[in-house]
């Protein structure tokens, strides 16, 4: 009964697999063996478009170093207050762009507002030079806060961005999640939408390392071996990340790990409402935030309930995360719990 | 009738005769000079207290380069929304810090809310090392809105840095016109304060170039040597800097300046009420911000009057600077326009 | 018969093993898990010496994160000129410690030449500040080339570092094989020899990826769970890290590992020298570097033999590298080329 | 008998007259001036050619934001080991560039080695990503060793950049020296020879402060009014230092000011000769190095003579430096002390 994140649960057996199968024999070093070759070659199927792939080990370095693509030190990213790169990531985008500045925009449901990123780069108040120039937008797919971002929502982003002439950047270390909810495909959750940058994860979702930057506008990948390089994330024993990555791919297991993540939010969801429980946000992929009485909270860690608090104390608010791993016993034996404290304390 | 800003006037009389005086014979070079060492003692004298003090070109340098000292890069400084390092210096708080984050705090007045900032810091999101580490507050004394922080208010402020462990920074680009506000002495509105590191500005108030880094706490200026120089602000002929600054605080010029500055925001205050203008923010230094008609605005600046847009332009909010330079016939010029547009339109 | 680099190879099975079984149930993310801690106790252990130990996802990041500890923004760090962090790792040191300096020192064998160095710091050109200021000796250990800086000759750098007051940093990315090769205990290599700060090699001696950096002097490490994780270092599912390099310490394995690629480098040794090739540096490690007719360069690789060509073009120089993978068939293999071809050509 | 530097001198009086002129009523701030524009218009005209300019307050700003334009942060520059960016900037480029590596070349008399350079950048150890990717070349004219790159020079470095895909930046810090001795045109030594971007100096020549940044290459400027503001580098009240620039080239003055400090260079190499002293380099500007014995160093120096000791302690080498001040009689003056001293000595 592990809810804490997507990130304490452990390898899917395909992908460990796929590591133990990579181990033979001797490969070239520093991502020029074949598995990181067939990655490429998978990928750019996959988005049905010529991309270019770069793995990281973490989804920050994948987040920020893709970043430093689209702004330069001088630059400014807008994002969500709640998104990760703000709120997780310790700072990484100053050090991987050399210093860019990141202005957080306030939302609905963990989504950028663009009604107040407009007034902020229309305001008079930021004239060049001595405002900044702001360079891109990068937004969460699914959300930070369990939602996922509508194609009218991503259109409407895509047209801002034309207007403004800015790049877009998705941090979709939860992508999968976001296109079994939508039920689209990749092409059209990404490029399609105007992305030209995204983090294409894969840990919290069945693998043990290794994020890709995708690449979906070739410009900007311009010189990145050497950032790649640079930034300490070029392996060099590559293969082992490249072959997680295929096996992640292979009949699509990825998106079916994300739909049994889904699942069970939605298992989740009717607990919670069968016990009058509203989520403070919408449950469209694999996150729920729940408001919960102190007592019961200690009730369930008691019995062995993982999840974090979230927001300021006075809230009571507790995030649930499901994942690939998390099974319909899971479930059941939280509302077991529900069951006997409410039988209990009534 | 220039109300633009303070930049727009030049040097004063005394300030242009002391650069005219240094230039005789030769002088060491790089801040080797006599000048700087004799500014160095007259800040001591002034500040009551052992200081050591940096010249820098301008008020972005002075304001960044000093911070740079309380910020590591993976460190996080807060300041609030309407704060010049934020509004205006392009991000060169991320240059000269390599890569510190800033974290913006809204605040009534263009005072930091302290509630809103301890919300911030406390909160179970910012979770170490996640979500970094916030090393340091930066206030504007006097704010950008023209208010001023009173001796409670940076008291407070003081209090809740100590019990963060949080070092404190001050953007003095108008230091001068706040002194003369509240009628206290520097070390009573610094280090008395908790102030560790200060933007000492003259540039508004009269000299040609320059703004002091001023070190309260002599550990932050530990290899400050270093980092000066690498900057591009260790001037080779440092002692038309030095010898502008010493100009400045002879006599109490700089006092004098502000002063002045001050009666005439002062002259535009009962200029604006006698309108039944009220400014947005109280006139506690030398910037007034009132909304306008548009019409009247065109008038204004066909007949010369120079001042700018603030805010989002549905708001019609114009910002009106006075300085030492400011005189008792500029206010009298506008207050004739406003006559003489006022009568016409009843 | 791959002589590419050790970065060719595989992992060992061992440490194979350690992952499979690491990969039951959850586990507290991002270095909070079970393994982790493990680790860092078997690291005090190794080193008898309490240590703080940080894994990074390749040698770049473990060399230039952990001399960003040694190296502010404005110092120098000194290093050979054939360091790995001059030649290969693409300016990281630049962006890990925000534009430190490196400046390079020539030697024989590998090795960094004291008087040289003593020449550069000392000189009058780089009076302070303007000169920079030198924080840090990087050595690499065994070096580059194939050799060993003997006890001798790093009581010596020690005793240079302490008499200007410097860091030492060492790049030990092959430091189980400089152990094999001088017998000494890591404790006797590296804090007893004032190391500071250590890169722990483990890829190319037999993990899939994980260096440790680790810290004899503590307080270098002050704050670095912010510098690991906003350098993107972090991972979340760190315990298949961890486990790795457990593997890797256990039962000597480490050693073991490096005392066969060490004794295959003896094979190749004794080949060359029957055929009257002198190596162009004293081979004392894992690395040969031999002056080759082109024609036979072209019969070697025709028939499978793999290793780089080195340095200035005309030289023809190639480099061996030997593993724990490389088995006595590898270097008979290759003795059967040697002797095909010779007994032809004569 | 100043022969320190050019830096200890002061401001030629038409410089400070354009400054006591510019002083009158209100001017646009942050470059907006009418003195600024007229100094872009004037440098078209000087250069032949539409360029752009900008102002910094030091050499070090100049030559450092300049090359950040040619360098990004993952990028390599190449330089003489002699170079001001090497030796007295305090790794300003690693600040303004985002971490940009500086690789030092030697060559004879100050001047690039172009065998050197090749034998770099074409070497097998530099394989890319691993070793960085060079992006410029930046050479001083006159060099720091009192030479100047004749135009056959110049353009073999053209040459050589052209067909490794180079940038080329000049450090002009002593530009009208180097002109006054080759007696060619501003053009023909700048982007006639392939020069992007020059730092052409002003300040050791005859201004208070303001080093000028040239664009020859207009790609490079792209974006530039951020990187200079975000610098600190945009000065509130730049019609200060434009109008410094200004009077700096009217009527040819920074020429002449140039003439006489090279001429006062011949005046003591005139002297070194009659006593038999070899300068060690060719004196073709307005710097000459001469190895004296120490007993008569002490005496020149006790009766006046300003010269600093320059390399290593053991090799007791001196530079004299001269300056648009420097006249006649301070080079007569030094000639008594010779004839004095040497005559006791016989």
């Amino acid at each position: 009964m592990n809810f804490k994140s997507d990130n304490v649960f452990g390898i899917h057996p395909k992908v460990l697999e796929a590591i133990i199968k990579a181990n033979e024999g001797t490969e070239a070093s520093y991502g020029n063996d074949s598995y990181s070759k067939k990655l490429s070659e998978k990928c750019c199927e996959l988005f049905e478009k010529e991309v270019i792939v770069y793995l990281t080990n973490t989804g920050t370095a994948a987040n920020c170093l893709g970043l430093s693509a689209l702004a330069k030190p001088f630059e400014t990213v807008c994002c969500h207050t709640e998104a990760h790169i703000n709120t997780d990531e310790c700072g990484a985008l100053g050090l991987f762009s050399g210093g860019a500045k990141l202005v957080t925009i306030p939302g609905a449901n963990g989504k950028i507002d663009l009604g107040i990123l407009a007034e902020y780069i229309d305001g008079t108040r930021f004239h060049p030079p001595h405002g900044g120039k702001v360079s891109c937008i990068s937004i969460t797919q699914s959300t930070e806060l369990g939602t996922v971002y509508t194609i009218e929502e991503m259109f409407k982003i895509q047209e801002f961005a034309k207007s403004r002439n800015l790049s877009l950047h998705m941090d979709g270390a939860r992508f999968a999640n976001s296109l079994m909810s939508l039920k689209v495909t990749p092409a059209e959750l990404t490029w399609k939408m105007g992305i030209d940058v995204m983090t294409f994860g894969a840990i919290k979702n069945g693998t043990m390392a290794g994020e890709a930057i995708v690449f979906f506008n070739k410009k900007y990948a311009e010189n990145f071996d050497y950032v790649h390089m640079r930034a300490g994330q070029l392996s060099s024993k590559m293969r082992f990340f490249s072959c997680q990555f295929l096996a992640y791919l292979e009949n699509e297991l990825w998106l079916k790990n994300a739909q049994q993540a889904n699942n069970m939010a939605k298992n989740l969801l009717k607990l919670f409402n069968d016990y009058k429980i509203q989520p403070k946000y919408s449950v469209e992929a694999n996150e729920l935030f729940v408001v919960l009485p102190k007592d019961f909270v200690e009730y369930l860690r008691t019995h062995g309930a993982g999840f974090y608090e979230w927001g300021v104390p006075e809230e009571n608010l507790y995030r649930f995360v499901t994942s690939f791993l998390t099974s319909d016993e899971d479930t059941k034996e939280l509302r077991q719990y529900f069951d006997s404290y409410y039988s209990k304390i009534k």
